[in-house]
């Protein structure tokens, strides 16, 4: 993001664009049910005034703040506490509970813009030189606890925010590949890609406020990565500036030059250094592109379906499919709310009461389709020949549409609640096939007794949200209205409670929202202790004075 | 490889099957012309009794051999010479020229063949314990020099040889996962899986003779890799034994905890520990399978229409062309040989004179397909397309069945050479497409330079091997007549000019052979000095005391 377009301090997005429940009448009545919560009231907990704060002051040296402006120009070196602040977390719920309540123990001392690479290497070798600490921030978006200084860290902490790093470079149309600066957002390099007929096609929730860099960093996976991979499978070649010089990984298709560096940049959540470049595969627009709903009569024959479309010769752009639960929510957020029941006909509605369906158990679906129109047709007739055969029925165009509409809007939502007192999350996971239906019921079933336990309604709800030959990942979204005071705490629980039956159940700590701080604590659990010690060893070996976002995935 | 099946301790394969060129008329008189070698007289060189070699004794301490029969049982435990010399070397030319000269300044003490992953914890604990030296050991078919013991090691050095750790343990039927012993070669794995209708899918050149864990080590690459993906993709779950316990990584569709540890171990050639076990991508066996063969009028003809292909709609599991020189290699080598002219009819050959092609330049190509008839037949349909359009034609099934034929035998055409004082060996790599004619030519004249600088007369062919979106590999074979006692030197020479034609001219070191020794010297050019220093600290710090096959990738 450019430094003008940083987001709210205290939630998602830039000012001025919020989430209304107006005109979704659907909604309230669902958010009174599932947590107990009246939006038909003011907020009960609005965002503080920024003067509120009390935000610690810098400490960094004036000599390493001159030598910094020299090096990228006084305009590009900012101390002011807002832009601090801006830069201290990421927007987990966890985040924004802190920041909201002034829990600022410390933030970075300094936000450095830099203009280009040149730019960042001498940033990153007066660090080097001055003992201090360089954090790298794109769109700070992360959810994982991956931007926070550590508390008590006394060297000077750098953000370098890599918003001015936002151009596509080159594209070199033969071999599907672009030069593309790491600072740019995803609609900034959608646009650029697109005026020459070319997408990157990676879309994640985050997509307004995220950056390449920060998809890299955090091994991030977007809504269409079916077709055109999670970023591991994007990102071709990477610049990493270190101390002293780039690491450069040129484009390669396939190589095999020993354990794969590409692959420890990627997820390195700037602990390896700060990624300017990457070179990632571009795709010419497709001719058609489409999403269509479908409907099936329960949550297994969804799974099951998706599982057979990963394994047949359809070769779809998308695969989604959510819980019931998560159903009756999409149809409460359409902009004309309708229930489920009132989307389709009356004789519909027989139909599938003669099949015996329970509507409270249907789950919504979309498989989305891109090619050419020939190649669209073939796909839907093999996924319809899938969906019929585990019960589910086509409803056509228009809940794709919906898809379309409102995918970047979830994260929205979120600041809404907690203005209300409700504090809403998500946490996603990956596992083979055969282990899902068995990690959705202790997922579930973990929440569940963590809201129990903390006496408060909460709700817990699920879609299924990419698919691969050998599993999908599964994407949690909870909330429950706080008890105030306690909040923080009692999300821990809840949070924790969801994290421990994914590590527990087959499941990895996260598919695509990185280790963070957040998560830090599965991770042994996750790749063995032996498998930590060697990204530990990794991080001690290339970053000896832990001049690199310490205390990140590993502690 | 179960311990019975070495391979030769001279050359490629099992004792008794060898190449012969009777009945291959075309291929002398190819051979004459290209390196100026007779084939018709008897082996000017040929192997060496084995009672001829001077192997250095064991140095393994009487207290290291003891321990170790009663971990694993003494039938299982070898201090022979014939042993310990067949697992020092793998099957380079440069190991075939050494051993063969009875060049073996450090072998292996002993050979421990482990049953099972507990016994191999075992002996990694001993070693750890006496400080001795492991090297893994699968097939022993790597031709990069990750096997050798480091010359003037002091430590006793075991080859640990994974041969009986050979079973498919668990195939994870809705998953599409199996979970196999490292050990298992080839044929046997495949065996296993057929038997109850899978298939594994990966088909190096080496297939017959190289293991499951070689190709993690190795970052092994198939035939029908553009179908299956990589060993990379194909790997999912990890069991690597390390002192103390086993590093564990679940099988997980995609997962974002940070640097990825699973692609640590994948291309550690036996630097990071003992790979005991791993969870593969299985396959339902295909409803038909067909590869059929096209001719192009030129090597850019061909190269471009397999650009085309890999950003089609159609997903063929093998894309192949040869250039023209290794067509006619082809053609040579076929059982009853034919030259390309006598494949097709006279009425054919009159069209293409039409067209104006240059049969000398003609380029064969292998395309296959896989899956539902309906599927083979839309993939041959998109595919006859893009190939007419790039002035190619379509030769049918005949060739297609020349490839399966003969797709393994290549590796015994060059011990035949050896024999008869030719030096032949491969080297491969892969570049973007933008990069492949420019990469190709450089290679060519770089080989040519080598030769002329010998004052030999020497040959490079080469072939497109594996497609991907971005780019793809060329496979470079390359053969001369040596100058007996200095073999060793002008092979050098001629692989060390390919080599770095290829990191010269945006290509990797190798595709899909590993970095060894015998690559170790352009890591830093193509993965930076900074990208080699993170691969050197990993080691390091994994690894303090060098005892996991120390000297590979990096020195």
């Amino acid at each position: 993001m450019r430094p003008d377009q940083n987001m709210k301090w205290w939630g998602w997005g830039v000012e001025g664009v919020a989430f209304d429940h107006e005109g979704k009448p659907g909604l309230a009545p669902l958010v009174r049910e599932a947590i107990d919560l009246n939006l038909h009231t003011v907020p009960t907990e609005p965002v503080p005034s920024f003067d509120q704060l009390t935000v610690p002051s810098s400490v960094a040296p004036a000599e390493l703040l001159d030598a910094m402006r020299r090096l990228v120009g006084a305009e590009h070196v900012s101390t002011a506490d807002l832009d601090r602040v801006v830069h201290t977390y990421g927007k987990s719920l966890r985040d924004l509970l802190r920041v909201r309540a002034g829990d600022l123990p410390r933030v970075p001392d300094v936000v450095v813009h830099p203009a280009d690479e040149e730019q960042v290497q001498h940033v990153v070798d007066l660090a080097a030189r001055s003992d201090a600490v360089i954090i790298a921030f794109g769109g700070g978006s992360n959810i994982s606890g991956s931007l926070e200084p550590v508390v008590g860290e006394r060297r000077p902490v750098i953000s370098v925010d890599l918003g001015r790093l936002d151009q596509v470079l080159e594209i070199d149309e033969e071999s599907g590949l672009a030069r593309v600066q790491a600072g740019v957002s995803g609609p900034s390099v959608e646009e650029q890609l697109n005026g020459q007929g070319w997408t990157l096609g990676h879309f994640p929730d985050s997509f307004t406020h995220s950056t390449l860099g920060g998809w890299v960093a955090t091994r991030s996976s977007g809504m269409q990565s079916d077709k055109y991979g999670d970023i591991a499978d994007i990102t071709r070649g990477l610049r990493v500036v270190r101390p002293g010089g780039p690491l450069v990984l040129r484009p390669l298709p396939s190589t095999s030059t020993g354990p794969s560096v590409r692959e420890m940049i990627l997820g390195s959540e700037g602990r390896l250094g700060v990624i300017t470049e990457v070179t990632v595969h571009v795709h010419r627009l497709p001719e058609n592109r489409l999403v269509l709903g479908y409907l099936f009569p329960s949550w297994e024959a969804g799974l099951a379906a998706m599982q057979e479309i990963s394994t047949s010769e359809a070769t779809p752009s998308v695969t989604r499919v959510s819980d019931a639960r998560e159903t009756r929510f999409s149809f409460a957020t359409r902009k004309k709310s309708r229930s489920l029941s009132s989307l389709v006909s009356k004789g519909f509605m027989r139909l599938l009461a003669r099949r015996g369906w329970d509507l409270s158990q249907a789950c919504l679906s979309f498989v989305g389709y891109e090619g050419s129109a020939d190649h669209v047709a073939r796909q839907k007739k093999l996924v319809r020949a899938i969906v019929a055969r585990h019960g589910g029925i086509v409803l056509g165009k228009g809940p794709g549409e919906l898809y379309d509409q409102k995918k970047f809007d979830t994260p929205y939502i979120r600041d809404f609640l907690l203005d209300r007192g409700a504090a809403a999350d998500v946490s996603e996971t990956a596992a083979p096939w055969s282990q899902l239906p068995n990690l959705y019921t202790a997922v579930r079933k973990a929440a569940d007794a963590a809201y129990d336990s903390l006496g408060v309604r909460g709700w817990i709800m699920c879609h299924l949200s990419h698919s691969y030959h050998s599993g999908a990942c599964l994407y949690f979204t909870f909330a429950f209205r706080h008890g105030g005071a306690n909040a923080l705490e009692q999300y821990t629980v809840v949070k924790n409670a969801i994290q421990q039956a994914f590590v527990d159940n087959a499941g990895t700590l996260s598919h695509h929202h990185a280790v963070g701080t957040e998560h830090a604590a599965w991770l042994s659990q996750d790749i063995s202790p032996a498998g930590t010690d060697l990204v530990s060893g990794l991080f001690a070996s290339a970053d000896p004075r832990r001049m690199f976002n310490p205390g990140k995935i590993v502690s």
